[in-house]
């Protein structure tokens, strides 16, 4: 890819001392700083809510859905609050997988004597953020116990290390390969020294309550001056010894490379993945990074960044908006990572034999990238909405991705990771995603293994009876059939297992699945799933007025309450009844009607916010049940959508305005997220929040569409895929922008007034201008459907 | 389509007139009447070899795989010796399907009373060939009962016709839509008058002995001026009568349309066809034909085939030559149709409930079509040649195809035939083609699916266990993997159930499926089938010299001869052993060991080319034991090149310049293929022969060829397709080119010695040039390995 944005390597030495500001600085001070000319890439602050993070939340030598996210892990040792913890005063390793469920290869480089048996807590060193770079596609940190530089960039499957040890010192790098990272220990390692310059290995990631099978990730690591010794550490009876063993291989080993004294020339290393082979590792290396070039690469990936988050230009705002949206954008491209091979080969691991499948060639290159990924749960109100605007390509590879597993496994995948199903929370994730690409488009996928595995995954067997990390099919399908709804306390094993929301969302995912089978001419399937989208009627209980629980025999739940304490309501995955209520995304005139017309439903929604307001609109994670609105977690992340369907879409500008700002506004490192992002969903919903589009029903009817609320910048342009759609880009040009101008005065499409509050997926792709003028009070004549 | 090649129409019934000579003049003739700046399209004879015929063998009015291929019915009720016979004086309908195992939708012009319900053979009507014009995309016959002037052209979904009545004469159009026209029985049709100028219907195909399950054919007919009455005929106790009923459904009826008289007026008319729906006939119609401007569709007819018969330019070579040159091109590309509709849409039928499939669509496009095609049996030796260099995306589109079938009724389809498997012929047809495509860079199918459904051919219940239309599987593969070998006489009820053909062909076959694998990097998988692949060892037996059938205890079939008589000699599939010994196409050294060594082998294959020459190297179609050569039948077509392979390429150069002139050189009704042209296969081979490649190998190798002879012609340009290949075009250059000048002297290619028999496909891909000089005798120095 050519670099578009930067004309010399100088500039990239003037960026980086800037981000370091970004980094550390609050928002007030930060206009003054402003540069002329910034990129995207200047504005993304990757230490954005890092003070407590998930293993998977932050990369900075990543590429755009790159294979490789290596990144210094200032704590190790689990899923959550682990990876860079910006409070955390040391860093542990460099680590080249920060993936859901996934991990592997951990490098320390250090000085003196090898202390790799002794294990991260002894090796580990101290750093300060006040020497420190981070961007994407670039790490500079320096570890203060050993006085080395170490600076990080990558390509999409090779990670590149630069570092610069004191002179004096006898320069080493640590391979810890067999130890616990993030999700899961490490079953068996290896490593060996293959060439002068060369070492090699891989290690096998046991499995995981979730994961249910072994992954193993393999690596090839080469360097730029001959290794002067190489040995390792194994098991010895308890303990762990050295050894100059040239090829180790078992539970808990680890390798070492020692080069001599290096005066001022820093010491390169190139390390490449694969999740297939050795041999495949090195034919990425080959693929991708031919060259020694660190500062090439360091622009190289600055280059991408700036050509993916460039697709959707902004201008006016604050600086603070800027990063923020930008930040959120880096987060959607940045939370899922390649699995595939450079020449499309990747390990199916469905079945007891692990299978090596190869995706379709033109020319010889891969049409599509595979990608492991954790759920897609609630990314009809994200993710999906987004990739459809800007990433069409990126869609279509997550629905083939998905669809990909039906031929081997039997079902359309729910968050696939090691090449498996993983099961992770509830329902048919798959079918918002597909229905949407279908009907937005995108059908360079397989579309008859997509309708045939979505029925499957719709029917008894499917993975709708696989609550959650539940490995054999349950009977949930069963009921709802039976019954209309799932009821509470089925027997079983798994999480997530509640009933009400099962419901909910099975009747979404049919009418999804009605909707796709309609956009593909085939007419019985649409009536017959379009029937059984009406179930969520079952769970309405208009005594109480609130969507309740059902047992077996049908009576409502006892001892019910819309909203409570601990991790969720009986009945509702990780939510309450009063969130869950409104998830009828699909059919939103009839819950209206459920809930006593435009009016009352108005009332009473607008109650909730204003409840939850105090709380700033979200709960403690783990502590899903006990709010009335919860934009911390996906069931509600639809909610302020709401008021424009039921005739106050000025309610909708002013809520979603004040959660952008309140929930999702702080750009340290100690807010932005309030929680879980989720892998890019909560980063895809700051977007969509901040450019002013929006779908609750995910895109997925047949005639999909966007729905209008008051973007907080002035311009917007977004770059259209012409591989998917017709028009070069579509602009949204704000009028009258302000703080206290929440509300849209009205607005034109193409130069027509336009008085609904959403507009067709059919004009956005044709190219064209959405003119929006907002003001400080409500025109409560516009967008009144 | 633009019209490339034509600047008015005025040239178009220039042209017409001037084919018109081509059709009824033997070749002395013709040189005089040569026109400068001719087209492909002006070179091809559609009624060469049109004595006797097959259904899908003459096709007028039809795109290049077009689903419509419309023509007039000289002949109907059977699938040998019907269709456009030569010798036939009398049309009997103008039907649009002329396809292997389907047809459908026959029409007939008459005036005066309606005659429908007495059948074909009371309203045919005589003809004339001195008032007929035929050409690809065009044809014009006289009606010489009804004085019509009728007149045929197609696009790919919709046959257009023409109609100019007499003057005072009430116009009828009959549409016999249940009578039997190909192989098999309509077992149902309906035909209904939908509105003032459309009519709509279906006939639903009997299932054959070789195509098990029903299909039915949707047709929509649009006609430019409003019908003045709408009737059809039923079956009333024994009896067809006449009805005035406007819908009609059943077996055996048929429906009309009348006109007012039309004076000078032509009547036109559109029939778009679907094997969905009547609604996607007229999607189909809407998609392809919006405009009723006859002149102008026969025109974009000619320009399509231009532009896909020119993707091979010849120059030199004497007039006959060029037009058997095109005639053969235009055979190749038209002999298998298109069986998927405008919008990607077709029905699968190897399950009882039809499933309605959809290929995947860029910006609304299908990625490809979906075919229906007889046997791939023996294409390994032309059509798959020939696809691979020139036409990569067919190529592409008939391995999805055959792929397709895999995830639905879990094979790689053999001849597939109204959506469903026919099981033709023996052994898995696919592999070959998949292997080269594979090899050759063309990879833009399922790749997983192909791999693996192409393991499962490979074993026990696989498509190798149905010989020639079983539908259950057989043991075939069960002794093969026992004993290494099928024996003969395993008890069974399907055709061409013959062991040592069977053993040599999977041989083969396991040879491809491991070069697949090996392109593919499965090492495993390729070297299980590379061992197999050796299997055709168990054959010969050294005592006789010939490849010979065993008993299921293996010992010798007795009564063993190399030749015979009759339909074939036991254990060889419509072949003899004199024929099959050779067939070891994967490992030709091993098997020129086997028979003696190089001299040997030259002198016992040299031997029966000779003993062949008398009877022109064929055996009478149905007879063939008989022959030491046979270029009638597929098992035969690579014998003339195995001398390159034993030191004796001049013997190769010259046996092949004497079958192309002497099996395949007439232009006329009554020659040119001599026997079964089977969809293109003969025509494909001719197209080889004349350019100077092949491959013996059938390009299923991870290093594919090309094997290089003598071409008749002086230049030929191959145009190579740039959505998969990086060259533009590779010329062939020949000197001193004379009839006599049969053998290579050297050979040059992009400007260095050649002294290779072959160059590979890599060079082929890239462009380039071959210079060829040619003498009268043999250079035995060159092409030896």
């Amino acid at each position: 890819m050519k670099n578009i944005f930067y004309s010399n390597q100088l500039f990239v030495s003037i960026r980086k001392y800037s981000l370091l500001l970004l980094c550390l600085i609050p928002t007030a001070g930060i206009k003054a700083r402003v540069e002329q000319g910034k990129t995207p890439v200047d504005y993304v602050n990757p230490c954005v809510d890092t003070h407590k993070s998930r293993w998977f939340y932050f990369s900075s030598a990543s590429r755009p859905y790159g294979m490789v996210s290596l990144s210094p892990d200032t704590w190790v040792k689990g899923g959550w609050n682990s990876g860079y913890l910006y409070d955390s005063t040391e860093v542990r390793c460099f680590s080249h997988v920060h993936c859901w469920q996934i991990s592997g290869v951990p490098v320390m480089p250090t000085t003196g004597e090898i202390t790799g048996h002794k294990g991260m807590e002894v090796y580990k060193s101290g750093f300060s953020h006040d020497t420190e770079i981070v961007k994407p596609g670039y790490h500079q940190i320096i570890l203060d116990k050993y006085g080395i530089k170490a600076e990080l960039t990558a390509t999409s499957r090779v990670g590149m290390h630069r570092y610069t040890f004191p002179q004096k010192e006898t320069a080493n790098l640590l391979f810890d390969v067999g130890a616990l990272l993030g999700d899961g220990a490490m079953e068996k390692a290896a490593i060996r020294r293959i060439s002068a310059k060369e070492i090699g290995g891989y290690a096998v990631m046991a499995p995981t309550s979730r994961r249910k099978r072994t992954c193993t990730v393999y690596f090839i690591a080469q360097f730029n001056r001959a290794i002067s010794e190489f040995g390792g550490w194994e098991k010895v009876d308890k303990d762990k010894q050295l050894t100059t063993k040239q090829a180790l291989e078992g539970e808990d080993i680890g390798g070492y490379v020692r080069f001599k004294r290096l005066g001022n020339a820093p010491l390169l290393m190139k390390v490449a993945l694969s999740y297939v082979s050795e041999e495949q590792a090195r034919l990425n290396l080959k693929a991708e990074l031919n060259h020694w070039d660190f500062d090439r690469t360091v622009e190289d990936s600055y280059a991408e960044w700036n050509h993916e988050l460039g697709k959707i230009q902004v201008e006016g705002g604050t600086e603070q908006e800027k990063i923020k949206f930008y930040t959120d954008l880096w987060h959607a491209l940045l939370g899922r990572h390649t699995y595939s091979d450079a020449n499309g080969k990747y390990t199916d691991h469905t079945s007891d034999i692990p299978k090596i499948c190869q995706v379709p060639l033109v020319k010889g290159i891969p049409t599509r990238n595979v990608y492991n990924s954790d759920a897609l749960w609630g990314a009809e109100f994200n993710l999906n909405i987004l990739w459809s605007i800007a990433y069409p390509k990126i869609m279509s590879e997550f629905v083939s991705t998905m669809v990909g597993y039906y031929p081997t496994g039997g079902l359309v995948a729910r968050g696939p990771s090691g090449g498996n199903y993983t099961f992770v929370m509830v329902g048919d994730q798959a079918i918002p995603l597909i229905a949407a690409a279908y009907n937005k488009g995108i059908q360079d996928f397989n579309l008859n293994d997509a309708l045939a595995g979505s029925i499957k995954n719709a029917e008894p067997g499917g993975i709708r009876d696989h609550a959650g990390y539940e490995t054999d099919a349950n009977k949930y399908m069963t009921h709802y059939i039976e019954k209309g709804f799932v009821p509470e306390n089925i027997p079983g094993k798994g999480s997530h297992r509640e009933g009400c929301a099962m419901t909910l969302y099975f009747a979404y995912q049919d009418w999804c699945l009605s909707q796709l089978a309609k956009g593909m001419g085939n007419d019985s399937i649409y009536r017959k799933y379009y029937n059984r989208s009406f179930n969520y009627r079952y769970m309405f209980d208009a005594q109480t007025g609130w969507m309740r629980p059902r047992t077996q025999d049908g009576s409502w739940l006892k001892d019910f309450a819309p909203i409570g304490k601990g991790f969720n309501m009986p009945g509702f995955v990780e939510s309450n009844a009063a969130i869950f209520t409104y998830y009828v995304p699909h059919n939103l005139p009839d819950l209206i009607h459920m809930l006593g017309g435009k009016n009352t439903f108005v009332d009473k929604l607008n109650q909730q916010f204003e409840w939850a307001a105090p709380y700033n609109f979200i709960s403690p994670h783990g502590q899903h049940a006990q709010n009335w609105v919860d934009y911390e977690n996906q069931p509600s992340l639809h909610m302020a959508h709401l008021f424009s369907h039921a005739g106050a879409p000025w309610l909708t500008q002013y809520w979603v305005r004040k959660i952008k700002q309140d929930v999702f506004g702080d750009i340290t490192p100690y807010g932005g997220y309030n929680g879980d992002e989720d892998q890019g969903q909560m980063g895809a919903l700051g977007v969509l929040m901040a450019i002013g589009l929006f779908d609750v029903q995910g895109g997925a009817s047949t005639e999909p569409r966007y729905e209008i609320t008051s973007p907080i910048f002035d311009k917007i342009t977004i770059q259209l895929d012409n591989r998917y759609y017709a028009g070069k880009e579509f602009i949204i040009e704000v009028k009258n922008n302000a703080k206290e101008n929440v509300y849209i005065q009205s607005a034109r499409l193409n130069g027509q007034s336009l008085n609904t509050y959403y507009f067709p997926h059919s004009e956005l792709i044709k190219g064209g201008k959405l003119e929006i003028e907002l003001g400080p009070k409500p025109n409560t004549a516009w967008g009144i459907e």
